[in-house]
């Protein structure tokens, strides 16, 4: 969408578009890609078939179309949460917080859009899978290269390897996220939290 | 079931509630809970509708029972990995392995089944995810005793809060499996084993 269009005031279908996806985005990290049903999605938007039908080709594209809305929710919360971030240790404090809040506050309904979509698609939905794939590999890059920056800049201890300490990162607050939703409280995210913030300053230099 | 009974020959029912559990957890491990349906396990089982329902008395009954089997699967990995480990931290190296192999090798085709569960139930399914949720209790107050008493016998820093310890082990672990799934790569899980050893080798003793 180009930047003039985007200024022009959205058609009756382009709402409606949204309407649907962001309603099955819900659905979807709730109950499951796979097992939330069209019907489901009829229920919940008040449309028949044929008025979802008109704006997605098949469960398919409103599957990737839904799972790209749910990422874009989490992208405004880590910009949001970067915004002013001075130096890399604090970029990664902003990062953690973001993470911290999906258990109780996800930004779709659901939980962690990519963990859920990650551990449904990996042996039963191909072309999910690779979008997740990419979309974890983009973002662990873009973490990865926050911490090469603060190296560089001589804010954190140019011993750590970056691929590694982000990989140890997002792997354990996803499964903070999970054991936190499994067991109805914060307490798995607060001590994984706590961890990590403790590395952080433990690398932390100046 | 007691001794005695364990020892007699399994009756051909037994058999074939047996073999409906094994496909049906490693199908249900896969595609998920919801997502697998009773066809799909009448296919893999070459059984008609009826030949599974005399075993299970609904479908939840055998979700339930097909998520036991794929745990007692993964429990006995544990035990094998445990048996004869004289001190706690050889003890968490041998939990780790059976982790590491997890992508690669897992005790039931798709994965970590109580990751999987866990994700898919958390927000959909209140039996499974009470089941799933005291499996992973369990599990972590195992874990969190052995390190108490690596505490005890002096071959582990005491001033590691064994929960936390616990916590970060799991959710790291979980995570960089779902990790090495998306991407079809061992590596993060090779990166998180590294630093989760490095810290075992930081607070051991002697």
């Amino acid at each position: 969408m180009t930047a003039s269009r985007a200024r022009q005031p959205k058609t009756k279908g382009e709402l409606t578009r949204e309407q649907v996806i962001a309603k099955a985005a819900a659905l979807f990290n709730q109950l499951g890609y796979a097992n939330a049903s069209i019907s489901d999605i009829m229920r919940a938007t008040g449309l028949q078939k044929g008025g979802i039908y008109r704006h997605f080709e098949s469960k398919e594209a409103l599957v990737l179309a839904a799972f790209e809305f749910a990422v874009d929710e989490l992208g405004l919360r880590f910009e949001e949460a970067l915004a002013g971030k001075a130096t890399a240790a604090e970029r990664l404090r902003g990062i953690i917080a973001v993470y911290a809040n999906i258990p109780t506050s996800p930004p779709v309904p659901g939980g962690c859009p990519v963990l859920n979509a990650a551990v449904e698609s990996d042996d039963a939905d191909p072309a999910l899978k690779r979008r997740v794939a990419k979309v974890l590999r983009d973002w662990h890059a873009f973490v990865t290269r926050l911490v090469t920056e603060g190296q560089k800049q001589r804010q954190l201890d140019a011993r750590v390897n970056p691929a590694e300490f982000t990989t140890m990162l997002i792997a354990a607050l996803e499964g903070a996220i999970m054991l936190s939703k499994l067991w109805n409280t914060t307490e798995p995210m607060r001590q994984v939290r706590a961890q990590l913030e403790a590395k952080i300053r433990e690398i932390e230099l100046g």
